[in-house]
């Protein structure tokens, strides 16, 4: 099946736009309601819509039944690692979503935020699912805990994928990146998604799912779309599945009033635009590096998208004093900057918004906004008025600043016009500016704009709380943010309140949303086959050098990922610690802290017993007793972790070491992976005295893969 | 003002059982409707309920203002050593605790765990709160995200409390516990506590409450107590305030359909009682250990409260050969230790339900299985009605066992009986028992017995998704498990569809609940402001061993924690590594890894360029140019984390070390406090060789505080 991005018009006319259902193109033979879905810029029909007769249950049963089955065949690496493949397959084919998504009114500029974001979300959701997470199904969270005093009976929790269907329903302003952010996470935890995006610009999503579908990566069942809309769908979900909306506040408080929610436990998670604010600091005063930066960064969140973004700044507050500086300076960059039009015409800047009910709904906040006691110092229905008649067709809008006498006007903190529209304000301090910012009842991303460390601690501590991520602009991070308005895939996206209350996004936290997190509990064997993972007190197979020697058994870092097993231990003799080790260590690495080398000092010290060994000298002389110095599968010691001193040594104690492989976790992209062994060193009296995890790189075939090597 | 612990039957003649808001103790001083509360075993009147009158917005109010400044005064260790005090206090009361909760139909051994683990819980938080909580009043979650090339722009994740109260709606059956497991996180999280307990047995939470304000141990405003209906509770809270509900399905539904957590943001969390299984592998015939430990762990949880509990065992999930003789052998268990009766009396080893209501209740719920072809196989309505007439008075209920021929009859899986009731079903295989444990459609807890870790782990990838807690049990833990119904504070409680949705407890993890998870981006120097912790790349205060010995600057070591400052930071000389050092070093140390010792070896390995010097040689040569040796405030390295290798150092290369005080965590209980020092060793060619943190342990003052040094 080949892709009709090249003539969408055609598409419009010829046939309803397919959703994919149970494995199949659909779309309805006879559809009764058909909405026409038009170009934002000429008005002319891109796309007809209609899912009657779409048979919902038959693609939820599909996701829970052959996408899990597909999902859980593979591991979290291997799932990390096709994102990467279908991360470079959509950059070889962008140019096909560029050249349709200019009929949504996005401009290129516009692109590099949709299908260049998504694209490179799924570049770095793969990198971290492979760096960060383990190579298995099930990840573990936190720390072993001890439930009884012998260690028979332990605790932890562990993440396994839920068992149900990835629900997304998105918002019409991002149809590449607001699918493919979703559903990277959804993907690497396991759990199949189905796509329902917003009807006005749903044509580009559509494109998108195809070249996803057509590239061959994904595993059957993983991706379904509704073109349109999704009916009944959430009557068919229940505990097992979770639905991701985002959207306008209102959609999404219908949405969680759905018995599914409500009653059936069906996670619901929804994202939904805000207030947004900018915040000039007190100390930004209009000479500084600072000032310029704010106006920038206002300008981009105006007109970046025509200023539909969930995430731009509708609310700039500013000292008191600064407020027609501010309003000034930008108007200014507006006017020099700011070319209305359908982007595809050269020399246009900025394009319509996604529709004429767009352009009403902005329209009318905008009216709101005046009638609130607003004045307009930029743009607004006058000017829109007196638009060149070339835009007529489109549902263009103009830049519009307005600023208010009334800080508190409770309309500045709860109209939104989502479009290229900002309500300028005053504060007196910074405790009025926290108050003011505070007005928005929960928000996605706030500015602070300062260059002192007192004024941002002092923000973050009063808007921290109503804030999903805040932005701290200063000369330092000018040229180099990322920007108020672009939500990271490292950092989560969501905020409380009106911005919904949910969280996307945030790196691997965003893979931790889509599984259940279990407590288990139960003795050291039984936690060490649930996770793969060793535990200590869990059996072991141990050798000693004796055994190595004897022929009895082989030292552990002489097997490759093939032959090694969690649970396999070296266990070293006994090597004895005399002073004049101490002093000689002492010497030769120039570490003379006196409880190493001053007798009475060391006894006045309220942690040892007399001169002690330095804990650098343990770990060294451990990794001396567990080595195995001949080449062989270990190829490197890369770190160490949570390495812990616990009983001091003295001279004359002595010292023995256990190693025991912990995790593994062979890397699917490259000849070999990461061990942790487990190291506990005890003394002569078998208490313990350190513990820590030795992380080494170990080859998957000893010798190791060549070209032959890899067909054994 | 004293409490009226030893004589409730005269609170209950003489007034209304009070409420303590904003600050004051408070009755209805006319009440239209009150609500007579019984003793569950003698039926007599213990306490008189009414909240007519009573001030809602003023208890949020007080909460919002005097509570969340109260607590905004504290760090997160200072609030946690409070639960510590509190736990203490209430240890030396617990007596009055016992003796009042008798009349709810509690046993000693009820007591157990309804007033020693709440007090438990507190214990436990408070520890785990110093021990895993940093010293201040924002948490840092995960690593920090380079978001530029140049280091300029970085962000991370911080928690920080949320601005508003923690109500807590509670069930009937643990008025202790139940409050002080949400109390503790919510608590060291910052927010204030409105507690609201249930009718029936408020009357003890009204003491333990009373008992805590009394310690004069809690800070203003930080918990007020509803005894009775919250009335229109929750149309005051929102986006700022947490809801943590615990109670049956539906009165869940019904508070989550409220506006204010549908569309005002007001974050809801419920656990709620479900239909949990216990589950006896394939391998546990009744010859194991693990049948036994089974069948004492399914007694106990028949028993414990008289099965009022939402962990307690609803299913038991049996291989089909197998279901008669658990049947048998539990039956014979209850026949020899049961003995119904008032649990102030002698012999009595279980008590009644809470109440009339609550035996007309389950006495319903047994009925409805029977109907639906549940075979009595012990108590039941006819034990029911034989029972010795002088429990006649109380809300007694006999331990009842129904088997059923069809394992999938949907009321098995349905209809919880909340008392002590349990049905005995067979499965096939594993795959159908995970089938019938997924019947519950999301459960708290199951218990799975087996001592085959395969079994286990087939049985955890089958039913951990549907699970809040997976209990593993056999013959390592039978003496030693904390039992399938007793959520650990370490551990979180709470499972997905029926039980709720909702998560607490889990350590630290419930602590953040009560905390809004924040992405900040900006420079390292204003994430170093805003944090308290030093951040690469941000301004230091650095000292070199040249400006120490000229007098222009104090190492870092020798600076206690009254004077060292995050940021200090001392940069060592350069330091060259010749091949006899390394040499020497696998001498010494033993090891004789061959990219030590082996020119071509080294060579041939991936990663080496030729010999080069060992890891631990680099660590121990830092201390050794980090080092100042004469005792000072520095008390001693007790770990190391984080530590990578990155370029590798080969002889004839130098190397030199950075040390910056990163994270400085003082002791709320020691003289001393916790430094993390980032270390970072470079070459001459000033590339990256390695970086971690040293941990020390660093006194407030020095010299050491003593007796008179405190007074400095």
């Amino acid at each position: 099946m080949t892709t009709t991005a090249s003539s969408p018009a055609q598409t419009a006319s010829d046939q309803i736009l397919p959703s994919f259902i149970a494995g199949q193109w659909w779309s309805p033979q006879d559809p009764q309601k058909v909405t026409e879905v038009t170009d934002a810029s000429t008005g002319e029909v891109v796309a007809r819509v209609s899912t009657d007769g779409i048979d919902i249950a038959a693609a939820v049963e599909h996701a829970r039944t052959v996408g899990q089955k597909a999902l859980g065949e593979l591991t979290i690496h291997q799932r990390a690692l096709k994102l990467k493949e279908l991360a470079t397959y959509l950059t070889e084919h962008k140019q096909e979503l560029y050249d349709l998504s200019f009929a949504t009114g996005a401009t290129q500029r516009d692109h590099a935020i949709d299908t260049d974001g998504g694209i490179g979300t799924l570049f770095t959701f793969s990198s971290k699912g492979r760096r960060e997470l383990p190579n298995a199904n099930v990840i573990v969270d936190g720390d072993v805990e001890m439930l009884s005093r012998d260690g028979s009976f332990i605790g932890e929790h562990v993440y396994s994928r839920m068992p149900g269907v990835a629900v997304q329903i998105n918002a019409f302003n991002f149809p590449v990146w607001g699918m493919l952010e979703k559903f990277a996470p959804s993907f690497i935890a396991g759990m199949p998604t189905i796509v329902k995006p917003a009807t006005p610009t749903g044509y580009v999503t559509e494109l998108c799912v195809r070249l996803m579908l057509d590239s061959g990566i994904l595993p059957e069942g993983s991706l379904q779309l509704i073109s349109g809309s999704a009916r009944d769908l959430l009557d068919h979900l229940d505990y097992r599945d979770h639905v991701a909306f985002t959207g306008s506040a209102g959609t999404a408080a219908t949405l969680r009033r759905h018995p599914s929610v409500q009653e059936g436990g069906l996670r619901f998670t929804a994202e939904t635009d805000s207030l947004n604010a900018a915040i000039l600091g007190p100390d930004a005063t209009k000479d500084t590096p600072e000032f310029e930066a704010f106006i920038k960064a206002v300008f981009v969140e105006i007109t970046a998208k025509a200023g539909q973004k969930c995430t731009a700044v509708r609310r700039v507050i500013v000292p008191q004093d600064r407020v027609d500086d501010v309003v000034t300076a930008v108007a200014a960059r507006v006017t020099e900057k700011v070319v209305l039009g359908d982007p595809r015409t050269e020399g246009a800047t900025m394009g319509p918004l996604a529709s004429k009910d767009q352009q009403r709904e902005v329209g009318a906040a905008v009216e709101k906004l005046m009638q609130a006691g607003g004045t307009v110092r930029l743009g607004g229905p006058e000017a829109a008025g007196q638009a060149d008649p070339a835009l007529d067709a489109g549902a263009f809008y103009p830049v519009t600043l307005l600023s208010f006498e009334d800080s508190d006007t409770p309309e500045v903190h709860m109209v939104e016009a989502f479009g290229p529209v900002t309500s300028v304000i005053g504060y007196t301090d910074i405790d009025d500016a926290v108050r003011l910012a505070a007005l928005g009842s929960g928000s996605l991303v706030a500015t602070v704009c300062t260059n002192d460390g007192e004024v941002a601690s002092q923000f973050l501590a009063g808007i921290g709380a109503h804030h999903g991520r805040v932005h701290v602009l200063n000369r330092q991070t000018a040229q180099t943010s990322t920007g108020h308005g672009s939500p990271v895939p490292h950092l989560v996206h969501g905020g409380p309140g009106r911005a919904g209350g949910g969280e996307e996004l945030g790196g691997v936290r965003a893979v931790k949303h889509y599984m259940q997190r279990t407590a288990v509990q139960g003795s050291p064997d039984m936690l060490t086959s649930i996770t793969g993972i060793w535990h200590r007190g869990a059996e072991a197979n141990t050798v000693t050098r004796e055994d190595v020697e004897a022929g009895r058994g082989e030292h552990p870092f002489y097997k490759s990922l093939e032959t090694l097993r969690i649970g396999d231990q070296f266990a070293s003799e006994l090597r004895t610690v005399t002073l004049q080790d101490i002093t000689d260590f002492a010497e030769e690495t120039g570490d003379k802290f006196y409880a190493h080398t001053d007798e009475e000092a060391a006894m006045a010290n309220p942690f040892f017993p007399r001169r002690v060994a330095h804990g650098y000298l343990l770990v060294s002389w451990a990794a001396g007793l567990f080595v195995a110095p001949d080449p062989g599968p270990v190829l490197a010691n890369y770190g160490l972790e949570s390495l812990r001193f616990i009983t001091p040594v003295t001279y004359d104690d002595a010292i023995r070491v256990t190693l025991t492989a912990k995790k593994i976790t062979p890397r699917v992209t490259d000849e070999y992976g990461e061990v942790a062994w487990d190291c506990q060193i005890h003394n002569q009296k078998d208490e313990l005295c350190a513990q820590y995890d030795v992380l080494t790189l170990v080859s998957k075939t000893w010798p190791m893969a060549s070209s032959e090597a890899s067909q054994g």
